[in-house]
């Protein structure tokens, strides 16, 4: 082994989070990638990156595909830069066994802006793990809020569970919708209707956009969280985001649902809600590990096998893998 | 409390269960309700299930919205029928806190076979429950089993996370696909490549089929877990479902892949590998529940706010938790 080497395989995390916060681009890409690999070295990066946490406003940014999300993301990025802001993209994309990660290759995505030393984009296969993102993401989130960023966008691919983990992530999600694509039943299937802060129907030079904000309005009349007194009222936006239009209405629709927020106290509470589920998230992973020191090798398995024969069932084995740890 | 109410609430699970297994679709459809719904008597379910289940072949029948799932769910369950084997139907839709369930009433999705007391379906919500299809999925799989059905169809709606869950429930995933939907890409990303066992470009009579099989022939020819040695080969079908065309063959795929399974010992192994991450499913929630117990009203929020803070790190809360156990 070189001395190369041997550096490559333990990283000295102080050091990657002092160049972190200094804004090294590869330090942060270091960092997140022990992430993504779920390092053993993760309790010492959170350790050290908890300090210099709390700053970044958290803003996801989801919808199907074809809306124009990766158009948008652009969009929004060069409109927080005009606003002089340190911004993050994590593009969080559904795992892929086939491809080993994700498709757009980071070097696509970060073309437009990859001579601004203030932003930093990184895209994140979620790998498939249970709960992958829900530990994930926020820990990646906590290295680009480390790394001064004041604003980071969470972008997903696709529609769906991923979605719902994105919002409990976020302070503020917006949902992008575009004319056309029969949107709005396959909004209220995903419960996309429910996470969205903002909607924002992108492509609002199509014919049938006021028809998507049409039914828009429809669907949040029928109820939900949005209906109870006091809440927020998700506002209804239209950009052409390949054209910047409307884009500066969507930033202060973000700053208006984040002030909403911080008179309500809500920031505070998804905040504390968002701790809660990282924080059962790893100690749920820790407990998965200990059962599989126990029972990796021999238990499991045999337990399993008992279930398929129709000789115990699931409940049982379960009952019996808890007690002996 | 009338007696009625009462025997509502405490359904009598073994007389149930023997009624489920006499073909009774009530009895069914109040068990798949009691899994559904995480019964607390679900222990006692899946303990009175158990010697009568491992019978059903199980197929996962997965694809985007458009390709006709239901049309296909519909002429597979009449080709299954003409072969006078009994069929189950679950149909997995996403979480949606917006309807608080499926969109699909089962009403509606029902009208095709209302009259055969040999096909059962069924729609399932997913309730957006961490790792709710890898426990839910399984044990409504188990009731439909215990009724006697010779066959399962797992229908999941979207595309994502979902249908790798699916994908690991199954005995054989069949993937649909469609002409002209972008779907070569789609597919990839969400790994459904990796999972299918058999390619149905369904649709066929439009223009683009030719192209979409090519497609898929192509993206399956650069590698992936089909290249290895003696690896199953996915074939790639045609069908116009909603005329029932080609749907023979789909059955006789389907067969000759669970020929392949046993000869190969990899319908055992696939068995056992579900129920090991069911039996693993639920003692994470017991654990989980657990973890609830001894830190739901002060201990938990009390340190995500800590977390939240930059006072302490997520892994170390985690720890802390895991230790007080």
């Amino acid at each position: 082994m070189t001395a190369r080497d041997a550096s490559r395989r333990t990283p000295d995390v102080p050091d990657l989070v002092t160049r972190a916060r200094e804004g090294d681009a590869r330090a942060v890409a270091r960092l997140i990638s022990l992430v993504e690999n779920a390092s053993p070295l993760l309790p010492d990066v959170a350790a050290a990156l908890a300090p210099h946490t709390g700053n970044a406003r958290i803003i996801g940014l989801t919808g199907s595909p074809g809306v124009g999300k990766s158009t948008s993301t652009t969009a929004l990025v060069r409109a927080f830069r005009d606003r002089e802001l340190r911004v993050g993209v994590l593009a969080v994309d559904p795992s892929s066994p086939f491809s080993g990660g994700a498709l757009l290759g980071d070097r696509v995505r970060m073309q437009d802006h990859a001579t601004d030393k203030d932003v930093f984009i990184r895209s994140m296969a979620s790998r498939g793990h249970l709960g992958g993102l829900s530990w994930a993401t926020p820990q990646a989130l906590r290295v680009l809020d480390a790394a001064g960023c004041d604003v980071i966008l969470v972008e997903t691919v696709g529609v769906g569970q991923a979605e719902v983990d994105i919002a409990s992530s976020a302070d503020t999600t917006v949902v992008l919708l575009a004319p056309g694509m029969g949107d709005g039943i396959q909004a209220a299937k995903a419960g996309i209707l429910e996470i969205a802060d903002i909607f924002v129907v992108n492509k609002a030079d199509r014919d049938g956009a006021d028809t998507t904000v049409r039914d828009l309005r429809y669907m949040l009349s029928l109820g939900g969280r949005h209906s109870e007194a006091g809440s927020w009222r998700p506002p209804i936006l239209k950009t052409v985001a390949s054209r910047s239009e409307g884009v500066e209405e969507v930033l202060d629709a973000i700053a208006k649902h984040r002030d909403w927020m911080a008179a309500k106290g809500e920031l505070a509470r998804r905040r504390t809600a968002r701790a809660c589920a990282e924080i059962e998230a790893i100690a749920v992973q820790t407990l998965r590990e200990r059962m599989g020191d126990v029972h990796g090798s021999a238990g499991l398995p045999a337990l399993a096998e008992r279930v398929v024969a129709g000789e115990t069932d699931p409940y049982t084995a379960a009952a019996e893998i808890v007690e002996s740890l």
